[in-house]
């Protein structure tokens, strides 16, 4: 892909050449009669609408102009009551192979993937049970597969971490709260926790779809990423000769409980101050990061954020300053 | 074994020596400060309280005369408000090679254990779907040691078919069932259902622990049957080469979602007519089961039986006679 | 009414003249300021848009254009994004008489009604139970107007077999399966359950509406069906002289315990073994159809239903297909 | 019954001579294996334990010594830790005939039962509406023994107004209350109100009985007392010619409407200004005559009542006092 | 502010020259790309949409014309679908002191203003017990502008007396009904009771704002109405030499309390008589308020309400008549 | 009180003269009649069994031999069943001068108060913010009493760190837990933080009592702790010239919010991340406490703790083995 605009940067009178993800895409008619498109467009930087008024414009075949397309767009950019717009004079459908990185159309996490990976490596390392130790190593690092998927899934589909690299930043976020909480309450086993940690979302990468829109996968709706990630877990367990039956258990009760309650889909309680810590940990990290994100993202005036579903609930914006 | 007489037999009077399993033990204090000993003693066939006035009575360690131990015990039969005991005259703890076939002292089905056993071959031998067929022979048919498992465990530690064979007893009416509700429903793929008929309790042999008193084993109360067994059928499905991996999620979606909502374990909702089938018939025949087993097992008058808390509700046991 | 074209079998370029039922009624204003009429019309074959752009080809009252009324219409069908449309030219509201049979206007069950009619008649004699018989006599086959609800009435307003005719079409499917399951749980009382299975939501025939759109009554609202269905089942008893009160009792018993927990309004739980059955029965039935249906109806691609609301999720489109 | 002193009178020492209803028995073992029976007699003024220490004191068959039968007792009163007690010399079943008047057993209602009784019949014949006057006089006037079953029943079993004529007081104090809030809500219908009032819990005569202890009726527990009391009004209904189907159907409405809830066992939920303005204060007496109950009867010190499972709290005694 | 014509008087045809409040701001452009507004907007007497279509008609900043603005605008009445509309020549942001009394841009209490103030005050006044009144003063009477909010204030942003002075009116409404039922249930402490009724939603002037359109405050959404009060009642008892700390307590708790539930905001459940029946009198005001309210503002044909989404139910709008 | 020998220490046929908490009094009769005495006696190291088979060995006053009196006993140890036991040849009510220091009797934190109370002062010394800092010395360091309390109370009646100090213990616990969170999550105000953890539980001070057993003041079964703390606050801010008002408020809803859902008395919901934070952390600190102090009073065999009521599940005591 050349070189083009971000979206973010381009001002009223501006000519835009390049390509766009569909996100959303509606046939209109106007009240003459006459048929129009509207699409919501976007790339990494974010998104605007647009509008094809003459759809004889179109290049190719109209069907194929459909959300989660790429498309191909020549317009001018306009400004409407304070939103950016743009007037579309061309538009083709795209294929995938015309427009380079795909990763460049979607929100990404704010953290530097390659450092992640890197940080993630060395927690494991850092491991000092060798059963654990070869556990994760076998699931994170010799699967390479599955090392990619989980450098690149989301954290969720709408609640938190919403973008590429979210799952592994969410997942480094926790494991370094949980290593402080290790160090403040002596008796837990740290790297039981870690593990617990690391593996907790790990199912993530195959319960989401997000090579465009994120969404959910047919297995992630028929089987959840919990049941998935503890399959995953024992197949890896019982590749190692001689892994401790009562670890194995251990580990995948973590992994089973941390949603923390029946009703939000963990099918047991977590009975161990190890389950309960990665547990609490996960829940806080995933609502402060909403909550954060949420600030960040309302420009709006006032002290509220809008009401989030998610949250059930408004966030204070307000901040009191710190003192240093 | 000797032959010993069966405890629903005894009569006032009658005198009783042989082996019964110790489900209670207390060790008591009369007010006038002499020691003594209450015990519920069971058999197969029901239980009674037992009375040991003297403790020097009692041959060899005290403190092996424990909840889940057999006895061997001898002594005289009296009625107490309506209600058998025993007057003990000797007690010593009796290890399991005396005793014989265990089985003869806890509650089993009141269904033939061969019968069941060769009914259950009989209808994964009926199973057209040659992949389905595969994979349920080797679950049910070639591991000697589950199917041994399977024949024995009970079908939960206190809601219904409490009691050795209850769960294959529970599982083979579920199956006749769906049969009917197969042949009601046309749409329906009868050898989806019953395949999850058949594996959703399977998970109860790890889950629960039947060789003394019933129980949850360590496993069952980490991760509970519904994962144990969600683990076994990936297992099994990766053993059979080319296995298809829709009918490995479909069959997994019914066993993990037959709870029918979260709150009840289930980590995802029944979301196919299968999957929704084998919920309801399962609970059902649970439910249906507890009824009527209340009904038989209340010798009390009066319409009503006792407040059941697993129903959370009395069962009304008029029953309406049939016209034939 | 003379023959006109099902709406379903329209195409591009067609003229329509006939009737329809106008569902939804909208003015609106165009930018210009011109109002314009956007109609949603349907048979019983489907519905479609119309456009009337011009009010002033409306004839006679504008007020009698409203949701419900039954109009005369003629336009061109044209095509727009995939879906069928009408461009109307003349439009007229139009009186009941002239529209001949009401019922070719709404949704109907797909089994035939005579063919239902018959097969409830045969349920009926072949109770064995005389009271039971008797009573099932004085509510579906002497009295003719309710017996001609019980025909016309559907299940649901929007819930599972929402068509003319449903409600007699769900009884008989549930009738069905109560048939099978008293033939596998032997201890049940058949004519008990089949009597519960037919009037058990007999009541729906007065607490719904169902002459145009379908809806609620007056009665519907204030009382519920549970309540109704209870008062002529006790009225119908005290018409049969000797009708045994234990027997009175216990139908009305599964009546009103049918829904199964007070929250979902049924002011008793089931407390019986036939009362527990016809609520787990009528459920099923309810949330099958409701799935199929929904599996029927959803033409788009991907292998999940649009969420279901009543059912609080997504459906599994994709079937695993039956070997024969 | 010749007279006999009450209970709460007893002091340590006198000696004791007359019926008493036995409503708690038990046989059980000393420790020196001798059988004795501990009891729990009761007459209107309250109840002590009683002891009988050698059962061959008792006269005829000791079968009949059970819960809900009267005994002829005689013995000393003691004084044990606070409490009295009687220990039995002499004890013997006495039958119903012996006793005399039942009603001087039983806990019975503050008010006197002649004076209530005519308040009600003056409430009636104040209504102004004819049809709802009509209607009340059918079911509390004209019916003999509803009429008497009325004055007797209490208002629950273990709630509120658990005491013999406990239902026409909550009744008539409830009557009271909607009165007031009729002169304070103008809008309100008054008559309706009021008959919603009287009708509201009707049905407990049935749904309870209360011959000996209270407990409920198979019909009690098979349908509840709202089910009982609208089939009751439609009856007396349809016993009106002309009667207004309007307002049959509110009244229904506002009786099955009126624990407020669905989970409560009302089938639906108040829809009118009348039945939201009954059950608010049906609610609100029962609660409070709990509450003020609760103080009366709690004799210990501190602020506090015994822990209320029915109110899910404890009570505050201590009173702020009032400034006239 | 000039004399103006109340929206609610004008009709087709009609010009229109004054003041109103912008409810609701939307720049929308046509089909053909030009823009328009759209607004919503009132005054106390009701509101109606407004179409400017050439924005050029608007005089000064544009920016300023939003939601909660004044503007004064011109323009003639039309009528579309059976709704008032106004098409606007002109229009202008409007300074607050251009417009003059506020107030008559609102919906205000039935009720006047000055009659409910003297209420209070009579009441207030008629507390016996010194210390009750005292606090009473010291909140309602010696704080000026307490005393000016609580006239001003809504009762709720949107569930009942949604108006100017609906606090006081709600307030006085539950005055009334607390002291018939203190007359009613002699063992409630009236002083008490009334003092929890006055005192019980007086936080309302702080947690919503209702200078323009109603909502809430910061501290509001930060603390709830009940936190602000009880400081307050805390505050001004300590402002009273020696006043009764259980009298405190007793304030404190029935205002804490009077939501009647934790899950609807109250930390405390009522555990008093008292703070009992101020839950429920409060609670009923509001709802029988908001009932009669929906039946008066429904102009629609049938006998049910649209949907309640804060009763969660349709009310049935048929009054059966009284008889006098 | 002169040296006495700690419960935990004695040993069968030691003898035992000293003062003892009385936690349990139980009056008994024997079968033969004759009474006896049934102690629960405590000491801060544990407590026992004592009998005492004569009432005449009691000196003094019987009556005021009751739960939470000192007693002076004197007996012999005796071992019954595993479990120690006093027989006791004496007993006599003792008044607390006689008894010396009463912490000597119960359960006391096991950090060092004078070290926590250090920790304490530290914690806010080093606080940043002037407002904030000087909020906390009004409330810990300047108010002697508040002081003193804060040092002594436990944290809970009986949920987590049920002992004397337990307040201070986990308050400096979910502080220390908070220090770690905020160098992890940078965006969040430390200060604000450290302020909500230590203001959050304040009023547990005087909700609890705890001078004897353990239990609920009047003012605490009234308003509840988070009532009690916010007036505090708001008096100590207002104490201080100048205090923001913003700061005010955040710092109330903290508090008023840490219990994070209404159903367990937070009037509000945390909406900012302070305050979400001072949730979840609170929360760990207390669940983790009462699981780790589960597995060291559980002295049973078995890898699982009893059913622990307070989190409605048994807890795992097999601990994974760390590597170090």
């Amino acid at each position: 892909m050349a070189e083009q605009a971000a979206l973010r940067t381009l001002k009223e009178g501006d000519s835009f050449n390049g390509f766009l993800l569909a996100q959303e895409v509606a046939f209109k008619t106007s009240a003459k009669g006459s048929e129009y498109l509207e699409l919501k467009l976007g790339d990494a930087s974010g998104d605007l609408k647009g509008f094809l008024w003459d759809l004889r414009a179109v290049e190719g075949d109209l069907d194929l102009v459909a959300p989660d397309a790429f498309l191909k767009v020549k317009g001018q950019i306009s400004n409407y009551n304070g939103r950016t717009q743009i007037r579309l004079d061309k538009l083709r459908f795209a294929r995938d192979e015309e427009v380079g990185d795909l990763a460049r159309f979607f929100p990404v996490s704010r953290r530097d993937a390659e450092e992640m990976a890197q940080e993630l490596d060395g927690l494991i390392a850092g491991v000092k049970d060798p059963w654990i130790r070869r556990l994760l190593e076998a699931l994170f690092v010799e699967d390479a597969s599955r090392r990619e998927a989980f450098r690149r899934a989301p954290a969720a589909k709408s609640m938190h971490h919403v973008c590429l690299g979210g799952l592994i930043e969410h997942t480094l976020s926790v494991a370094g709260m949980a290593d402080r909480a290790c160090a403040h309450y002596p008796d837990l086993n740290r790297d039981l926790v870690l593990a617990g940690v690391l593996l907790h979302d790990l199912g993530k990468t195959a319960e989401l779809t997000y090579q465009r829109s994120f969404g959910y996968s047919d297995a992630g709706n028929l089987l959840g990423h919990i049941s998935m990630e503890a399959e995953w877990i024992s197949r890896a367990a019982s590749g190692i000769p001689g892994f401790p039956e009562e670890l194995r258990l251990h580990l995948l009760h973590i992994v089973l409980s941390h949603h923390g309650r029946l009703e939000y889909g963990s099918p047991v309680l977590p009975k161990t101050p190890e389950a309960l810590l990665v547990h609490y940990l996960d829940d806080l990290d995933g609502k402060l990061e909403a909550m954060f994100r949420g600030m960040r993202e309302d420009a709006g005036e006032g002290s509220w954020t809008p009401f989030s579903r998610s949250m059930d609930r408004m966030i204070y914006k307000s901040r009191w300053p710190k003192v240093d």
